[in-house]
């Protein structure tokens, strides 16, 4: 019994599993969520509760670990994190590896959800996929050669700022028409809104907008994506409007990734991808007409959920500790 | 002393070196045009020729080849030409292991042209890196951890069907605002002539067109993507409008795919890149604003000119036999 401690710092979560190699079960499993005040200290003290507490008497073999945000893999240091203060260049894999002694592997959460799809979900057999979460923003993460490419400074996998609209609204970034400006769920609500507000009419009438207004009074301020979507599933013209869009952008940028890299499988995780069958024909037609007639690929939904980092950290756990590289 | 034989079938002309390892100058060179009327047969008899005229009584160690169109690399197998017939499944490879009884390796010219710049050229020392060639069309070629990444189905590296604009014109593949539909010489001559067409009193007038209408005299169909280079460099509005929309393109492009893959460099060549300091500062300015301030990337000329495939081609040939890999 050779047990892998596989650990997932969340932007808002934290979470620890410990499962044996060769298992697609935990064998144990512990999840917190982040106090509103969290800092780098605070969430590294939570986890080390949950740790110890998993632990008891056992010895794991290695630990993976998921950071939810840019991090140096080469040296598992992270960079920072755009929701928890205090994690500016903290030497993650160092301090559990003196705390622990046993190999430790970190990587940011995007590179360690496309590997756990690749090595026990959706990518299972393909050797080169391009994993997308398309949730609060639009992250990627590449499996090449059945490796993470990371990118020369660790930076690829950005499909969320490809441009596919220049006419299109701004966004964070500065720039007009990207993915994630068009297809992350809180874009899609504010989408909604700007909509309204240029077009009043719209609000509660035959064009759309009835369904949405009755999931949030008059308070536009309380949509979300996940309205958005239900919305449309309830027949609204608004919603199917902006939803539809979210699809195009991301089958566009699918479609340009298609041509450009030419990898197996896309496999799409993250909550607006639940937005049911009418979104996924949308995206398919689309990034189906996009590519060229001659590249071939296909792209399923994402099946580790919630769970994905925390099978990727399995997966990094596995490649830090030498003794694994062919487990 | 050890001999390399590189070949060259392009659209139009063929081309054969002899090259000893190491060395950075060609030993001997031939070149010839292709007949109007050729096909896979008349080609391969005048490589043949070209061949045997070079070797004399040299007996090289590998031969490798650079093919202008798709090839099974893995095989070495074409799949097909679009300038020249009968070039359809032809194991290219396994005739000339056949008739010269050496190690070949075969590989399309994106793809070698890429390999050369990046073991001869512009990309010495980098170990990712975009070859993009902006000539008659828009093509690429990957290299990512020193190695050619040609895709699942060998499509990698289409750039010239991202699309960038897609409110633009309808490019041949069917889509819009394609980086080739704006970026290539004979989309900007028929860009110029569209403008033209819908505008005519910008023919001559002072909103430029006038040095256009100098080069080609009424005759527009004369026009190609060179002379709208030089006119732009002579100060015509309509010609810079035209040059800056396809350098744009370009940045677009680029843009997304570092914020994509995150390599080192991107290697432009191809006869458009020639335009002068104002296309590559408009490129150059328009990738920066596309990728995210945290990607890093140099954008800067290929080196190796029209001897890029021949280059690559002895890469590929130092790939192809073993006894070469670390050479």
């Amino acid at each position: 019994m050779t047990l892998i401690l596989a650990l997932d710092f969340g932007g808002t979560k934290l979470a620890a599993a410990l499962v044996n190699i060769g298992s697609r079960k935990w064998l144990r499993y512990e999840r917190r969520l982040s106090p509103a005040n969290a800092d780098a200290s605070t969430d590294l003290e939570i986890m080390r509760t949950l740790i110890y507490s998993l632990l008891e008497d056992a010895k794991p073999a290695a630990i993976g670990v998921s950071f939810g945000g840019p991090v140096d893999a080469s040296t598992g240091t992270v960079r920072l994190s755009h929701h928890v203060g205090g994690w500016e260049n903290i030497p993650l894999k160092g301090l559990l590896e003196d705390e622990f002694g046993i190999p430790v592997g970190v990587d940011n959460d995007a590179n360690v959800a496309a590997l756990g799809e690749h090595r026990f979900g959706a990518g299972e057999g393909y050797d080169s996929l391009f994993y997308i979460t398309v949730s609060t923003g639009v992250g990627g993460g590449w499996i090449l050669n059945g490796k993470p490419w990371r990118g020369a400074g660790g930076m690829a996998g950005e499909i969320g700022h490809m441009v596919v609209d220049p006419a299109g609204p701004v966004c964070l970034c500065g720039k007009r028409g990207c993915v994630e400006r068009l297809a992350s769920g809180p874009y899609m609500a504010q989408n909604v809104r700007e909509i309204l507000e240029k077009e009043p009419q719209r609000r509660g009438g035959l064009r759309g907008g009835e369904v949405l207004k009755g999931l949030v009074g008059d308070n536009l301020e309380l949509l979300t994506g996940q309205l958005v979507s239900e919305a449309a599933a309830a027949g609204d013209d608004l919603a199917k409007e902006v939803l539809y869009k979210a699809a195009w952008a991301l089958g566009v940028g699918i479609g340009n990734v298609a041509n450009l890299m030419n990898p197996q499988r896309f496999v799409l995780g993250g909550g607006v991808t639940k937005a049911g069958a009418d979104f996924w024909q949308v995206l398919q037609r689309v990034a189906r007409e996009t590519a060229l007639p001659e590249v071939d690929f296909e792209i399923v939904p994402a099946v580790l959920g919630d769970d994905a980092p925390l099978w990727g950290a399995v997966a990094i756990a596995l490649i830090a500790n030498p003794k694994f590289v062919n487990e």
